[in-house]
């Protein structure tokens, strides 16, 4: 057949698969924006259950929460997937204060998650501003040992995408308080990853790496306005002090679970695609941004697909990852369990970037199923998703190792996702109900295309 | 030349271009997101001085300011503009009950503005609910007279881009009141043009057309939590009555100003192109959305080409018009005054969809500068302005008459704001900053853009 003769026979089967293809996607953003569980059961996530550490009573009950809910679904299956997670307690709430010679004025910090307490009546010293590792390490520890070091490079707020943002700070947190400590330090205060100046200090994950315990030192994160002060006492006052006190700890590990449903496919059960979010939180607050929206987007994809009574090709799974924010145990454990069964995943999606109105896609696979997603982005425009990028999928979908896999990460708006990431503020009411759920609906037609073409 | 020495010849110039815009925008990004004033002007328009309804010591006070705030950029001429506007009062803060037997339950009104005063006790009347003012034409006088009417529709909220579903349901609001006096209704109530559920009503203007002042009916919106409540309990019983009080009232047509900035191009001074939002507000919050944002976003345009010390080829203008919210006088007298003045305009673009994530541009215009402007996407997409469509630029520059002018409208995320619009929470607090100024470097990028290139 000529080239002429190939496209006039194959292009009416184009044009009808387009025309059958948007009146699905029509049918799910409608579906999405009229009837969808996401936001009710984010509030009750959210208003109900609260913030759900790894190994807290919330995330407890989050789990059987969710299981219950997809449970009344009518999905082919519903489990928990057992996973033993660290559990880490804030204790008492943090006090810190700037000590400027006789005046004491008090900042908001909160201990960063997996640090050791202070000595039970805090800690007083000399405090040091660095903005780099390599700065900290320049001063060496003639200049640092004895001292309260203070990690102080802001994120960069000229950057558009404010996860690379985000990314080019966070060594500051992760490890500073670790490579502090090797050079004596007594304590380290982190600056706030946000992009805006405000009293929220922010919490996240900090790690000591293979240093040895007895010389892991206390770290706190100090909200931005609480770092810009800090920063102007100590250009007035080179022999400032700082004090502050914490009294968190680390527990054994504990018993927690995976929370997973699924429709089996109808033609390739074997083949799976999950969508996914993380079930626990920060302690700090109800993390409705993160992940609650992430979590309510996934369970809502199941149910729309249920409503609309679409029987997938393949089997699609929702996984509520247990534990992303201070071990990634969930995700690993998913991974392990999936290799150990001889499961075949062939496409994991995370909503992992908060509630926000989404934007696109990013897409962790090959050249030819990536260009197989850009030919669907016509379809998308109307919904005003054009945003399709190559990047990262997800934490939690990471581990997942199979022969061909495409992994995809949902892009919603990220300016002010820093705002509330791992911080008091990340409740119910910074989400809003129309985003959340043409979240649901982009994630749901991807799954769809995905579905109905398989992956090449 | 043949086609392909052509190309070989043109290429190099347009790779150079290229390169020379990507560097201005990167240039404007970086200013707008790091040294931009657009944020603190936001913060005193609404935390200093308020609200601003035309006629109002606010929207004084806003004019004085921001000229004031435009003199210290070093542009080359601040004025103002005299203009006639409407002054409309609210009067003490309305009351509604709905009369459910012996019970009487309280729910969240506004008068609409334009809306005539209820009797000093205010109005109690039976209560009827329609959707369409064709169904309350079908309903005719029989029906409707002595009572008030209820107008209920909703804002549809499967609609993607939210100011369609506005759009679809503005008749309620704008004529509801005119039309349900025809037939004898003592007052109307209007379900607010809001997505959520919640308890803010939200005003706008209502219009009595050309109605016998002796017939005007007193109007007011309620909240959609109210609106909800109020056909549940009409359902429950034919017979509800309904209760308000309202004590608005329109005075003489006040002085008042747009205030205009420029600088002179170098090499066609007298082709203008402007930048523009409104200053005037709703009365019952800032207006911090509409439309502080799109005036600090058009002064933070130039204050930005001032810095970056950009000689642009074409006079640039920021119009900051008057009464756009009840009357549109300061758009139609700027219009008037271009053309008694013989000013050319070849370029319009306003901001007045709030400060959310800059999202893309609509053009009105024709399909060749349409086309130019497509063109451009390329070097807009890496700051995440995709949507190009053709489209309003907004009601202020539609007056605008000229041989051939491009108009544009802004066109930020849309999902959340009529949350806000014309409500009590339509506050500071609401406008994300690096929202606001990705807003600005937008609209720099394009106005730079046609600056160097022209239009058709």
């Amino acid at each position: 057949m000529n080239k002429l003769l190939l496209f006039c026979f194959l292009f009416p089967i184009f044009c009808f698969a387009q025309t059958k293809d948007e009146e699905m996607l029509k049918q799910i953003y409608n579906l999405s924006l009229t009837d969808s569980k996401a936001y009710p059961w984010l509030e009750y996530l959210s208003n109900s259950i609260g913030s759900r550490l790894s190994g807290s009573t919330g995330a407890e009950k989050a789990v059987l929460y969710t299981k219950s809910e997809l449970e009344k679904l009518g999905l082919d299956n519903v489990y928990l997937q057992e996973v033993m997670v660290p559990k880490w307690v804030r204790g008492e709430k943090e006090k810190a204060y700037i000590l400027d010679n006789k005046k004491k004025i008090e900042v908001p910090i909160c201990a960063l998650g997996g640090s050791v307490a202070t000595p039970k009546n805090g800690i007083s010293a000399e405090i040091i501003e660095v903005h780099t590792i390599e700065e900290l390490q320049k001063l060496g520890s003639d200049k640092i040992r004895g001292k309260i070091v203070f990690f102080n490079r802001p994120m960069e707020s000229n950057q558009i995408e404010t996860f690379i943002a985000y990314r080019n700070c966070g060594d500051q947190r992760r490890i500073g308080a670790k490579e502090a400590a090797k050079f004596g330090a007594v304590g380290a205060i982190v600056r706030s990853l946000n992009l805006r100046l405000d009293d929220f200090p922010h919490t996240g994950a900090t790690s000591y790496g293979d240093l040895p315990k007895n010389e892991y030192i206390p770290t706190a994160a100090i909200s931005t306005n609480g770092a810009e002060l800090l920063s102007k006492k100590i250009k007035e006052n080179s022999n400032l002090k700082f004090y502050f006190k914490q009294s968190c700890f680390q527990m054994e590990d504990v018993l927690s679970y995976n929370v997973i449903g699924e429709i089996k496919g109808t033609v390739n059960p074997e083949q799976i695609m999950i969508v996914s979010g993380h079930l626990d939180s920060w302690d700090l607050a109800d993390g409705s941004h993160d992940d609650g929206a992430g979590c309510t987007q996934s369970m809502a994809v199941l149910e729309l697909f249920k409503k609309l009574n679409y029987k997938p090709n393949h089997t699609i799974r929702v996984v509520l990852f247990m534990n992303e924010e201070n071990g990634g145990k969930g995700g690993k454990k998913y991974a392990e369990l999936a290799e150990k069964n001889n499961e075949n995943h062939i496409f994991a999606l995370e909503s992992d970037s908060g509630g926000f109105s989404p934007r696109g896609f990013s897409f962790e696979c090959d050249e030819s199923n990536y260009t197989k997603a850009l030919g669907w982005k016509n379809l998308f425009e109307p919904y005003l998703i054009h945003n399709f990028v190559k990047g990262n999928g997800g934490s939690d979908i990471n581990p997942l190792k199979s022969n061909k896999i495409i992994k995809v990460g949902l892009k919603p708006d990220s300016q002010r996702y820093f705002d509330y990431h791992h911080a008091a503020n990340d409740t119910f009411d910074a989400v809003n109900k129309r985003e959340l759920e043409l979240g649901v609906a982009a994630i749901a037609s991807l799954v769809y295309l995905f579905d109905q073409y398989g992956i090449d």
